[in-house]
């Protein structure tokens, strides 16, 4: 079972393919290239393409990989300007033209790398995106925000340029590390409560198969949240408004990270322990009912997420809440959640009613 | 004399104001910043910061410019990663949001550093252009191409990236030294040329006063200038086709500032030569009439332009003219001209075509 989906971008569209066996779609897609005098580069980390590489080199008809694919370092050092400009220097040194095409193949770091290259080389390569995480096929891969960190934080630099096309095969995402596959499934259940109850009772029922990966299962999910992130960029590609309910969790998901050091804990365990702060707020702003708090953490549990760790110090949480991307003259762009589906944006939250939403994920 | 341009761009509306005094439009719009708790932030160059700096911070309000304004560097040097980097630095150090507005306030060397910092800053932050020199007012700063230097080569990484604010002052261009005023002029004559009989005449016949940088000719002529690249930018924003009529003259411009070493021959004056080889060149290939390469050379060297120079070996010229940014798959991009307004793209020119087309500019 295969789906596609057009987000219609400012810049042209962007095609989604979603389904078990769509990475052959690069095939035909490389042949077309190659009959246009045009060349595909692949931008990749040691990890996949030790366990990927040579696979898609061969789909895209490259016989010699040398000149054709980089790996980066896995992890997420490789998001740095040094490594950017080490990209912009080998398309160069390769000769790449600005109607050739740059292929992101591997988990979020790649493909935040991967866009911002492909973003600023020569003002603008075709971007093709095969996301090979789970984080990254439901979330990162599709949308257009790429990302670099800056000594004061993460993803300081960046652009919004969509992918001309994204692959995500969830054959994939067989070699996903336990770890990693879980990390993914902290953005599913944000998707749950923004989509509502279609998704979030599936979740909800299928959570053993989900745990299993079983690939019919994963295949409909990808496509739920691919879906509902589609319809929000089209309304909002330039993330001013309606976008930023796609933060739902991030507030507290960032200083987590940060306080915690970035790298200790995953981005989608955090945005997990965020939603349930989210939930709790939301609760004394927008009277949301608690059992909707109760069932998503439950749910959270039954996918193997943390719902509760030793919390660092709430003044620290809260000045790397003030110092969020996200934040503005305005406020913290904090997303609340009113109902399933019902998501509100820029919550106006007092210090104490955060402070209290925040002791709710303390062990 | 003051008039208003809007360019219709994917992202939203730039809009160009010119005429004596626009600066002024700074009190009001900085005004209009702090009240809703925004602020803006100047990226400038040494010398620009001696004679406007102050100036231009006392119009937007601020007091204190240690914070608010960043000089660096005057000169190509400065369009490099490293700087970026350092501009980046700074923003977040000096709290910078995303709802903040970066200044450029300098010639096409600020222009294009601050262009792709605020493109790139947070994804994106708001940027107005107040360009200082006669080259970025009737050229750089309208239209959102921006760039940085690589070792490899010039505006090798960069984005598309439409200022929304334009603010084109012809009293900026009083402290102008002379080489640099008539470098600008090179890309004025390219306008007139695309523009057609209207601009070119009034060129022709307003030479001495052009020299003599009178301000009512002198904002009619930027007014000219910058109303032809926003229609043309406006029909092809991403520059896929009829934008690249731009680059009349710039294949063998940029052809030459790279065998010459970039920084010993001014763009302005490397295009003006590109000129008269692109009229060479269409005499053979489009039938162009040679009396306007007469003409444009007379105009050239009444405006205080180069018309010929000891040609540097041309196997050189013709290797970098196959590296430029334009070439694709296609060709080299070369642009040709029929006729006063009507510029050809994509000329398919023969190498024996080319070398006599360039011979017409040797000394």
């Amino acid at each position: 079972m295969s789906w596609t989906l057009e987000v219609r971008g400012l810049r042209g569209a962007s095609w989604i393919h979603g389904g078990s066996g769509v990475m052959d779609m690069l095939l035909e897609r490389g042949a077309r290239l190659s009959a246009h005098g045009r060349r595909a580069f692949v931008v990749t980390d040691a990890n996949v393409a030790r366990l990927w590489g040579r696979h898609i080199l061969e789909k895209l008809g490259v016989c010699s990989g040398g000149e054709r694919m980089r790996a980066v370092a896995a992890g997420e050092l490789s998001k740095s300007v040094a490594e950017v400009e080490e990209c912009w220097d080998w398309l160069t040194q390769v000769g790449a033209r600005r109607d050739d095409v740059l292929v992101g193949l591997g988990g979020g770091v790649v493909g935040d790398l991967a866009g911002f290259v492909a973003a600023t080389y020569l003002r603008g390569m075709e971007l093709w995106q095969v996301p090979t995480s789970l984080l990254a096929q439901v979330d990162s891969s599709v949308g257009g925000k790429n990302g670099v960190n800056l000594a004061a934080g993460k993803n300081l630099a960046g652009t919004f340029y969509q992918p001309d096309v994204v692959l995500a095969d969830p054959l994939l995402l067989d070699t996903l590390p336990n770890l990693e596959f879980r990390n993914g499934l902290g953005e599913v259940v944000k998707y749950g409560l923004l989509e509502g109850d279609d998704l979030f009772f599936l979740l909800e029922s299928r959570a053993e198969a989900i745990r299993g990966r079983e690939p019919a299962v994963m295949a409909e999910i990808v496509e739920w949240c691919v879906g509902y992130k589609a319809r929000v960029v089209e309304a909002d590609e330039m993330d001013r408004g309606e976008r930023a309910t796609l933060n739902l969790g991030h507030t507290t998901g960032h200083a987590l990270e940060r306080a915690l050091g970035f790298g200790v804990m995953g981005h989608g365990f955090a945005v997990a322990l965020g939603l349930l702060v989210a939930l709790a707020a939301s609760e004394e702003v927008l009277g949301t009912d608690p059992s909707l708090r109760r069932r998503t953490r439950a749910l959270l549990e039954a996918l193997g997420l943390l719902v509760s760790l030793p919390l660092p110090p709430l003044d620290g949480l809260l000045s790397a809440m003030s110092k969020d991307k996200k934040a503005t003259g305005k406020g913290l762009g904090f997303v609340g959640i009113q109902a399933l589906g019902r998501p509100v944006r820029d919550l106006d939250l007092t210090t104490p009613v955060l402070e209290r939403a925040l002791r709710v994920i303390g062990s």
